[in-house]
């Protein structure tokens, strides 16, 4: 049948190594899992008692397009909790997802052919999703001394847009609150959107966070559930768009998705008030970065960003290899390490990288970098 | 801030009636919904029992991007139940609802600026997704004499795809096997991809609603949990796909969606037992539609279309009035009744139809035909 040319977007090279852990594992082998970028707890339980309960009492149809009210103006009080920031309930949408935010982001600030800039390394699918609405991406190569992101004087003449992550996928690294300011204040000159992916809010180890809302309210925020509130599977997110935009994504939202799924906003209601149970992952994944830069450096992976945040550690392994998909089967067939090589992160560059994320059980990390050592050693 | 043109999509004409009867209600009205297009039951009993139990034994991370295996086998045997064909479950893609579906089989299948045929009346949100896409809708008008489906001697000339729709939203009417042979023929024999609305399916009263994959395996179908299985807000769904167009869609599936909410697939892959309680509600609904047949006509709307499926009754209301909007608006101030212009569903012709829906619960239907006959005998 025939398909069209935007549609033939770049496999994840990341599904390779899973692919071969899977085998691994089929085959009898114990892997370790640094390649996964999700929590392995549950949705707290708060929010699954909510979940049970409202599946006794509601027939959970459809929600308004841009998610129930008291979802909404429950995320706008997180705003004031986080940042001290006051935010308007409507102008908070709730997405499937932070990729429904992204889809309706894209599609309601960019036409077909425009260029969209974003720092590289950053999250794959950046990249996959601007493909597949027939928009260009465009990457801004970032430095380990700039903490991988983009600077301002570094922004494309042509773009429509910037996307920004902090803290970011794979570095982990968070932008300061004046060089958000330089990044907004740069774009906002030129007329190019501004789009603040931070999904990662909440789970930062030193410092805190800066929102983009905190500098601007011409800008789109995207956030989710996925991560600190730990729902990745659950397919909840949300967004933040200027006031006079609020109309115009409602319309897509209705049409493109009718509404985000009524059990996980259920659910993500809940959850934003289990700050105990949430506190004790982070308090996991703190422990689990301590041990990871005490052992990885001393392992021999020495080159890595200051991992202010999120769960993963990018590593410059340039002194390794020259080939970051053979050193990753190499690891995985030695040491029985599953990590993702930087190729999906950076396509140019990340041959060079390897991200390992911390996000399993501290007992898996501890195994993990006893593995790596016994293998570093042999490899030498 | 910045906005596209794509993104800039017609406004839903029903949100006016909602909003009305929202308002009515406020003010201490009581009102007969009879234009809610999804079912009032909740999910099947033991899908939400599956999932209570699920949620104590997993942590419902992420799923593989095309959906959990065993939901994949499970609705490929589906196949073989209803229409006794033989598919492959690696070609099912579970989805986040129909809405995911079209927006990934639009992507894999059409670049920015091409057309897409759909035809009128129709499901109003293919033509919207599409715009949102940089595509161009082109409405095939449809006759009442034809079912109101498309005829393949309609097709325009310079099209790259063709949506039908059997049992059809808004009204109602199923494609024959032959009109379905003759549409897909003419589609293949001038490399149209075939698009297949199936969502409606196993909401039929009379005959049998054929499926494209009886007459081809190089079409995409598109169906969901929301209507037979009751699942609206679940936001699962699925699709099929030619074979060599699994790994295309898997990769957009994968940086689009990362994957359908966890949990829905959870009670889906149950929901697909409960063939008992479904059977319950479409024999609800199968009263319900007969109540409406007899009622409608006695009332003064006689000019109706053939209603083979789903939950929808589609009158031409233009010997009543030249504009279906101001009609609406009366019914829902006389009669207390809440009903669709047939705008949404035909930008043009739409101005002379009105869309009931008879999903609502039996006592409902007969208040509400009520109501509308009283109205009716005093507007004369």
């Amino acid at each position: 049948m025939r398909a069209s040319r935007r549609g033939s977007v770049d496999p994840f090279i990341v599904m390779d190594v899973l692919e071969a852990a899977r085998a691994a594992e089929a085959g009898g082998r114990h892997i370790i899992h640094m390649e996964i970028g999700q929590p392995s707890t549950p949705a707290p339980l708060a929010a699954r008692r909510a979940l049970a309960d409202a599946m006794e009492a509601d027939a959970l149809g459809y929600t308004v397009a841009l998610g129930v009210p008291a979802l909404r103006a429950r995320i706008a009080r997180l705003y004031r909790d986080w940042y001290g920031v006051d935010l308007d309930p409507a102008r908070v949408v709730v997405t499937s997802g932070s990729s429904g935010a992204f889809l309706l982001a894209f599609t309601a600030l960019f036409d077909a052919s425009e260029k969209v800039a974003m720092g590289e390394p950053g999250y794959p699918s950046y990249r996959q999703i601007l493909k597949a609405l027939s928009l260009q991406p465009v990457g801004i190569p970032t430095r380990l001394e700039d903490r991988y992101q983009p600077r301002a004087e570094d922004l494309p003449d042509d773009v429509a847009g910037l996307i920004v992550a902090s803290p970011a996928n794979p570095s982990g690294t968070m932008l300061s609150k004046p060089a958000l300011e330089r990044l907004i204040a740069a774009a906002h000159s030129r007329g190019i959107a501004f789009v603040s992916d931070e999904i990662y809010h909440g789970l930062q180890y030193e410092g805190r966070a800066v929102s983009a809302l905190e500098v601007s309210d011409d800008v789109y925020v995207v956030n989710s559930f996925s991560k600190y509130f730990s729902m990745t599977g659950w397919r909840v997110g949300w967004m933040v768009v200027p006031q006079d935009h609020i109309r115009l994504v409602e319309r897509l939202a209705q049409n493109m998705f009718i509404c985000p799924p009524h059990a996980s906003q259920v659910a993500a209601l809940a959850a934003l008030d289990c700050i105990d149970e949430l506190e004790a992952n982070r308090a996991a994944y703190a422990k689990n970065r301590r041990l990871m830069l005490e052992g990885l450096p001393k392992v021999g992976f020495t080159r890595i960003a200051p991992p202010d945040g999120a769960f993963y550690i990018y590593a410059d392994v340039s002194d390794l290899t020259r080939d970051s998909r053979v050193l990753a089967a190499e690891i995985l067939e030695g040491a029985g390490v599953a990590v993702t090589p930087g190729l999906d992160f950076d396509p140019v560059r990340g041959a060079h990288t390897l991200r390992f994320s911390y996000a399993g059980a501290t007992a898996d990390i501890r195994e993990g970098l006893d593995r790596l050592e016994r293998f570093m050693a042999r490899r030498g």
